[in-house]
């Protein structure tokens, strides 16, 4: 169902000789399904309609460039509201180029980020090879009970220091969940893993089944060639050649089943 | 309220040096508003989106190039809707490279375009200069009634045979109504405009009120340098130094009053 995500990879990635490889995504924001117009704020809708897109421009180490903006707003929205949604949008750090206001029962924001690849190339889901360090660039678990999900900094940065000073082979962004952002790479590259579960960083109160599955963290999973890491970045697991294996620090070994968001429902 | 209408273009204009000029643009269909979910079919939502956005490509004469696709389904949908509103969508005739799937309470499909920019420039709504004739490329008026808004074909090659075979000074899609559209030209360029009621070819029932105010024809409307058109072209009027002025069969005159669509309520 999700298309982006049956190519294998977070963007569509565009080639355009002369200037480099085009990266683009496109992501809803509903209210009552990813943030509420009326507890949240118009701000939260487009911050995360655009942010959302950063983070998937990210997951590939690519440059984001511009944005467009697609807005639904309520019958009775106020100028400041509407406003606020495009004050959002830009607060999210993307040069916002274009958009589209309707008026409609439920209030939406479709944010399509378009960026540009990395001259090293942009990183796939499908690179991981066997050997290689799993890490992750955060703490996991709550942002939907901590409001993470709605105020997260797409981790831009992170991921292009990652592609300049690594060697990084595969990379997503933790929107399903670890359990099952682990399983894209997995998939896609034809490998297993085994993840320290004592080793996976925690948001601060975040139980090990919140940091595996809860979701919406947006930090970045990342499989990279053994060797120095910056400091950002944990080492949870081992690429290795099949089945995901969680292994407790008893010793105790289980499946590491995939128990995030499932697309297409 | 619209970004890229501010810029008083249907498309963002972005340079991509050595590559050409990208030409980006989004659009909404939600359910109840553009069309009905249970009426008109899902495969009217994915149309309309792309085939919205290929229209605005058209009214820069640019050449689309690919589309992603961000679609909101009603919770009980079926495999066989959610199928229909990408059939529908891959149907308008852009090359779909990506999107994004969620379940909401009002469905909606939010289509954005990619194209490029002619080798001759992009057509922007600035450039109409005084003694320009204004034309159309088909019939206006009743495409709500008709039905025209979801299954037009969008002006593409047309477009390109205006600005590869006129001297093409600017250009807009009539999404909003003719008068209207054509105010957007006018204010754009800083003229004004002679227009010859008979001369505007409507659709078949349609009054001269329908042709001039209805809108969603996504017919192009364009000021051209005097010389020969296109068979598809119909001359309807000239560019003048200020006001809009509607002409009379009997050679009563009129101000030509913006009575279309007005974004922002």
């Amino acid at each position: 169902m999700e298309r982006a995500e049956a190519t294998g990879d977070d963007c569509a990635v565009l080639d355009c000789p002369g200037w480099g490889t085009l990266l683009v995504t496109t992501d809803s924001v509903i209210d009552g399904v990813h943030a509420r117009w009326h507890v949240d704020g118009p701000g939260a809708f487009g911050y995360k309609a655009i942010a959302r897109g950063l983070s998937d421009i990210a997951a590939m180490a690519g440059e984001p460039r511009w944005a467009v903006l697609a807005a639904c707003l309520p019958h009775d929205v106020t100028e400041e509201e509407a406003q606020a949604l495009y004050a959002g949008a830009e607060r999210a750090g993307c040069k916002l180029v274009g958009g589209d206001t309707a008026f409609g029962p439920t209030p939406y924001a479709v944010g399509t980020v378009i960026g540009k690849a990395h001259r090293k190339g942009p990183v796939l889901r499908s690179g991981a090879r066997v050997g290689d360090w799993i890490v992750v660039t955060g703490p996991l678990g709550g942002s939907l009970a901590s409001g993470k999900h709605k105020t997260f900094v797409p981790r831009v940065a992170e991921a292009r220091e990652l592609h300049e000073t690594c060697d990084l082979s595969a990379m997503i962004d933790v929107s399903d969940g670890l359990s099952t952002d682990l399983h894209h790479i997995l998939r896609a590259s034809r490998v297993g893993a085994r993840v320290d579960a004592a080793a996976i960083p925690r948001t601060e109160g975040a139980t090990l089944g919140n940091a595996l599955d809860d979701g919406e963290d947006y930090e970045l999973l990342a499989t990279v060639r053994p060797g120095p890491l910056p400091p950002f970045a944990t080492r949870i697991g081992v690429v290795t050649a099949k089945d995901a294996i969680l292994v407790h620090p008893d010793g105790r070994e289980e499946p590491l089943v995939a128990r995030g968001y499932e697309h297409g429902r």
